[in-house]
């Protein structure tokens, strides 16, 4: 039989203003927890759900924004014949020495059409998830704030779209879950590896290599509410929500860490398989596409990018 | 790069004693969507968020059961190799050619260690969900009963039950997500091909191929509320529920079609990914592993099968 | 022992400017069900869960807005007393025969200080609920949209807001669940005749006798999001929402029927009781207290009304 | 205008075996908060949106069950006129002075036909619930367990059903929400004092002054699922649920405190009004009517009293 190359996301790096800050954002309201940090300063996280050491690494800069977004991948082999793919794609392709992050071993870090950098890396050390593989029970009690599950994607604003899609579809294996179009023009793409709607997103910019937002995933409706309770109740920056998605059907609310990065919470979504027809959005319904209940686009969603 | 062959349980073919009665029962009461018969009365049905043709099959007989779950492949080339795969594993193997199912491409079916009849295919003709590709609402309004998302799982009682775990991880690619153990002794294998907790599960047991039920997706505790009270309102024979497992986490009710068949619908359960740990249930815990919330296991559950 | 004179909000009479549309908004939409009409061309509505013969009356008019609103009283004893309370009180009072509107006995209707008109009665034809009285069911299955459960309060912006408390709270019995304070000055009053959280709010407008919203009562977070869920399939007018209220914690949504009155349908609120103090909130947080995620007011909620 | 003389269940004093247990029960488990103790050892508990100093009391005593349940009433005039009521109906009436209960005023103790004492009071301390009544937030993050909101109500079995219906609607003003007739003899009856389904249920029984079960209010079935969770992880005991009862819709599970009185925490239920016809189960339906989803009643909850 033959199997998936690409696991998942597997890490996002984030630039903060505020390392102190930050690890109090992501600690007590998104809920992760921290797992280490190294003499660089980055700090590491992860969520409750996660086995590997983190989904999440911080570190303190100037400007906020994306460092890089990793996948996992099934093993060695597949991440060296994902690196020769890379390569012959036309990708600049580096390889990053184990242990260069705490916990992990060699990654593949490319960039992307749409001027990100990403990574591909097939062993990251075994943390352990919150409740156990031994007669776990099905619910954590004492996760802090939101108490998100796991990372889940990003959004990515950037330049060559058609570029990146064909990259993460021939290359990498991701199957074109959503699309929005412009008439023939491809505006945005949601790309899955997974069974997810999107494991990772973009949308065409003009400027090259922006962080939309990192994503992380809740079970209900219900915990979108508590999460938007705590929003206000800890005075976070909202964006926008609660609402739902047209794209993948999620509940969702967006909110920004203190260092201006877009965070999301959301639950639910579609399920994909890649037999599955791509669905496409058109620009008269672009509105409906991304806020299900408004049906507009609010201009900070569309420009505010770090 | 590589993908998975193994995509997902595309049907479950379940005999019933008087069609009308099952067919009232799984379009009205469970929501799943008639989409043809044929000359030999079989009746094919669909879940609202499926794409292809069908995913159950009725069939009158004098006594209830499955006779068969089908997997959807990737491509014929996967069949193929999947045929040879199961063929040297020892299983016996048939080939079912194109339009025996109607919409259905050609099937290879090979019977399990644990007695039952499974099936692989790599075409079915696509019929649709009820949403649509191009901007598509965000939910459903009209779906009758339960409103069942997909066909999700079964899980089936047999005999051997360690050669056909050792017959799905290693010739069908599927992860051993969940295990009950008494001692070094398999009790239970619940098996994914997805991100799903399980695609499909077996549990040991004197008889082999015997039908313990079919388990069809719901998205919230809410609508296995929902789900109990149809249950009540029309005298459905429930077997338990609402409840959680402790396996997979998922929220659960039973019930029994008129035949007797049992069915699930749930909501919830973890994420699964090959590269996960083996989670391990203890005997000592299997009330707590089933009925997470009573930790005791009923009787009916363990022997009522058909 | 003695027992509370006005027991509910028992009906709202709304101006619509077409009735055809407004007939279908409020059953397919909000899910209310048409028991009657009169020889004015007036149509009687009621919400599932209600036992009497109407609680909306939709009149067509050139202008949007509401008519009156009336409470149904315990018995006409209790009609009569309050009748020489709020006359004394200094309110014009009218009597209006039993039959005016069909179904119902006779009315008192006064004027109140911020400029609307109320209504008190004793009696009106039962109707029934959708489950009956007997061996009900726990749930309904066939309402339409919404399927809101009832008529619950209404939001009325007026001028003399201090004198309007004093007349709900020393001659009708109301308390004062939760007020707006801009220091000493009275900005909002929410009060009740029930254990509700509210079942009449009032804040301080410029003009007399504006119609912000009426309300209606929905079971859970879950309704609240499918009602955003229809509000969009059936491009209804949004207002905000989903959200929640920090003033009574009720989960929201708000939108306009077709002839521009705002509706909400709401799930949850605190429990109200008669030694409970007011909960008051200051002008400093007064986003918070209207929209509790964004804690920003939008100006259309402060300013459009009918 | 006329009030309501009685306001709502204040109080429930229940026999422990073991108070340590039993604190640790009613705080961490049930989520209630301990406010004080007194020097005859018992311990006073709150739930979190209670305004008054305390909704429990404990007593450590050689066999459980319940000593008292107390209801506050509007004010002193209306504590003595129903002490008149209730005397002239026949009850043994006692006064109990300020104080015997720390921060509870004056209490009139009466026996109702069903063996059960209960108890009149119209002032108690306020202590203030854990949002406040400045500006509050919309939840509370840092209860523990089930969190339950307030002390809803109690099931109590006993001999003289009729007079004791008789003496909560004639003479303390509550209406009967629902009963449950074999033929034109009462089994069951459920009365209301408010908008809330039951304040007060009596059942039946050959014995008099039984404790069923004390209640407590959730908001959500999200919540009970918590609650099912919490039992599980916790290795409560458990009686029932998570379901549904027929009889007021609420949703609910039932449990033992280790002294092996039962309790319930439920949400939902439907809304009661004083002119709602009362609605009546027929004993053919007694099992849809107290598990709406089994449809069958267990031993257990017809047997165990305490």
């Amino acid at each position: 039989m033959s199997q998936k190359d690409v696991l998942r996301p597997g890490h996002v790096a984030i630039r903060v203003l505020d390392m102190d800050e930050a690890v109090k954002h992501y600690t007590d309201y998104l809920g992760l927890i921290k797992t280490d940090h190294d003499d660089q300063g980055r700090v590491y996280l992860k969520a409750w759900d996660e086995y590997d050491w983190f989904s999440v690494v911080l570190r303190e800069a100037d400007a906020p924004g994306m460092d890089y977004m990793g996948f996992k991948v099934r093993d060695t082999e597949a991440l060296y014949r994902l690196e020769q793919g890379v390569r012959e794609f036309g990708c600049t392709v580096e390889r990053i020495g184990s242990g260069e992050l705490n916990h992990c071993g060699e990654r593949v870090r490319f960039d992307s059409p749409t001027g990100h950098h990403f990574e591909l890396y097939a062993q990251k050390d075994f943390y352990g998830n919150e409740t156990g593989t031994t007669n776990p029970e099905a619910f954590v009690e004492d996760v802090k704030g939101m108490a998100a599950h796991r990372f889940d994607h990003c959004l990515l604003y950037g330049t060559d779209l058609d570029r990146s899609v064909e990259l993460f579809r021939d290359v990498l294996g991701f199957g074109l879950a959503e699309q929005v179009l412009d008439g023939d023009f491809l505006i945005g793409a949601f790309l899955s590896c997974s069974n997810k709607a999107h494991d990772i997103a973009f949308i065409r910019h003009d400027e090259p290599g922006k962080f939309h937002h990192a994503s992380f995933f809740l079970e209900t409706w219900e915990d979108v509410l508590r999460a938007a309770d705590l929003i206000s109740k800890y005075d976070l920056s909202i964006d926008i929500g609660p609402t739902r998605h047209g794209i993948t059907r999620g509940k969702t609310i967006y909110f920004f860490d203190p260092s201006g990065n877009r965070n999301e919470v959301f639950a639910g979504g579609s399920t994909w398989y890649p037999d599955h027809p791509t669905i496409t959005w058109t620009t008269d319904n672009l509105g409906k596409a991304i806020f299900y209940h408004d049906r507009e686009l609010n201009q900070n969603f569309l420009e505010v990018v770090t």
